[in-house]
């Protein structure tokens, strides 16, 4: 079955040699409050200290640093609500090779800023009236670039794995059994990996995707036979997932892979930024906290062994976090 | 010499085999942001991830485990802004010993209420009218109860210590050589023992202590014969590095084993909050913060090797939080 997949366990082991020296092994830490509120062991993978503040940073620097020399003066180009760009921006002056981002106008600020920063440039759009993929094809034709998309990608998925991969690691090391695992999906490449990480090193282990109610494609699809699309009227507090729809590569990853996929609501997403600020002593941005908002809400189906809940992302302006911790 | 100091380095090494289990090795992290602004490797101990959100719970614990099965129902007492008070709550609950202490009325709620949480009693007076000491040491009178200080105490200091422990052995598994360290210092249990650490296995390391102006007791005391005392007019938003004096038993390994003191403005410890909350996706209260602040203010001396920053807690109440983002 697993030939028909865009990555195999054995792409995620190249990834982690190709990041090995230039992305952060991020903490797997352990909270007693948080075990005391739950009642089991849990583990909390705080992709907050990874390069750029998102996991995003993994798969754009295996995708990118794979260029070719011949290639690389005519750039990336990537769409991104704000952390595949900052990780795309980020593997790109690493590698010396000039990046160009689409980005919805209303994007956080520090997503903006950082991206700017790190030697980017930024074309924006507007979120709900225009086509990213449109806006960035155009830029590919013209100036000859190479697109990096955000999650279908067999790259960005074995990239993003290495986080699934440096969990069953530092399980290990904390003398954990894993028996679930959930992350935030937006398009999916961050929990196609994992999974595809988790489900060979530790097969009984059950993965679960977080999404924001409205933006739950890759839930709805796993019950269904086609591909779900998220409603355009949607609105969420989390600006990193609101992907339109699975994406093409992860979503037969995930059907094969996730155990379910789990949605949460807004004030879920609100308290468990709230938890992570007084309890974890971590940032936590809105879409980075919905796999613990669907731990703490009650939503992980019981089972055997550890829990690790992947907290993806840290990139929040500080007026919305000041909003959600006064909330 | 050191044997006229209350604590060696075997001492260190007994705590640390005491708090194994117990304690959590809280991270040693590091991040790009940083090291470009210092223009060096910059490593990043992150106390807040530790039992209670501060670093107090070590030496706690590793006073508390000491106590006789025949001492223990009489309980213990301390007096404490709220981290120590914390610790001792954690640690005097994990050993099933009742814990009262003696709090300000002005200590952040955050610390009151967790306090409460982890079962202690708690008795408030005023910061800047009464006298804790006299306070507690009624309390230990009327019930035999044991008084743990929160840094005149050998097993405090050593149990402080193992942050030193950790930043040696976790700086040599990141190949870091490390230069420097500076950590926070109200009494000086922490930076005692971190030096007591360091020193012994980094001899040519510069430990600094890092104080909030107008409590700079230890920096001013180093470079005088005697101890100096702070100004009981002097405020700082720094609530846990308030103590009037330094201690009896730490400023005689401060004088012998500290490069220096250095002191940190109110307004530079908000920039060092701001810097954790945005590039490093930390939560840092302000006395946690003041090391930090030290480095950002470019106020540490010129070294070779890499420099460690102590961030020993991140028990802040929103409001105040959220203050300082705006600030």
């Amino acid at each position: 079955m697993s030939q028909d997949l865009a990555i195999t366990f054995d792409d995620i082991l190249s990834a982690a040699e190709r990041l090995k020296g230039h992305a952060v092994r991020t903490p797997l830490l352990e909270f007693t409050p948080l075990n005391e509120k739950l009642g089991k062991r849990v583990l909390v993978k705080f992709e907050g200290a990874q390069h750029t503040g998102s996991f995003k940073f993994r798969g754009a620097f295996n995708r990118i640093s794979t260029i070719e020399p011949s290639a690389k003066s005519a750039g990336v180009v990537a769409w991104s609500s704000g952390n595949h760009a900052q990780g795309i921006a980020a593997a790109a002056r690493m590698n010396h090779i000039p990046a160009t981002i689409v980005m919805p106008s209303d994007a956080p600020k520090i997503k903006v800023n950082n991206t700017r920063a790190l030697g980017a440039d930024i074309v924006f759009y507007d979120r709900y009236s225009e086509s990213r993929e449109e806006i960035a094809m155009a830029l590919v034709k013209e100036r000859g670039a190479i697109l990096v998309p955000s999650y279908d990608d067999p790259h960005i998925i074995a990239g993003q794995g290495t986080v699934g991969l440096e969990i069953v690691q530092q399980a290990e090391e904390a003398k954990a059994d894993i028996g679930a695992v959930i992350a935030p999906c937006g398009g999916g490449g961050l929990i196609s990996g994992i999974a595809t990480a988790i489900k060979h090193e530790c097969p009984d282990a059950s993965v679960y995707s977080a999404e924001p109610v409205g933006f739950d494609s890759t839930g709805r699809s796993l019950k269904s036979d086609g591909p779900a699309k998220n409603d355009s009227d949607a609105r969420s507090i989390c600006d990193a997932l609101q992907s339109p729809y699975p994406g093409q590569m992860t979503l037969p990853i995930n059907k094969l892979k996730l155990a379910g996929g789990l949605a949460v609501s807004d004030d879920e997403v609100r308290a468990a930024v709230r938890f992570a600020f007084e309890k974890l002593k971590l940032v936590a941005e809105p879409g980075g906290a919905a796999g613990l908002a669907a731990a703490l809400a009650g939503k992980i189906p019981a089972h055997e062994g550890a829990l690790a809940i992947v907290i993806s992302g840290a990139n929040v302006d500080p007026d919305l976090y000041c909003q959600i911790l006064a909330s």
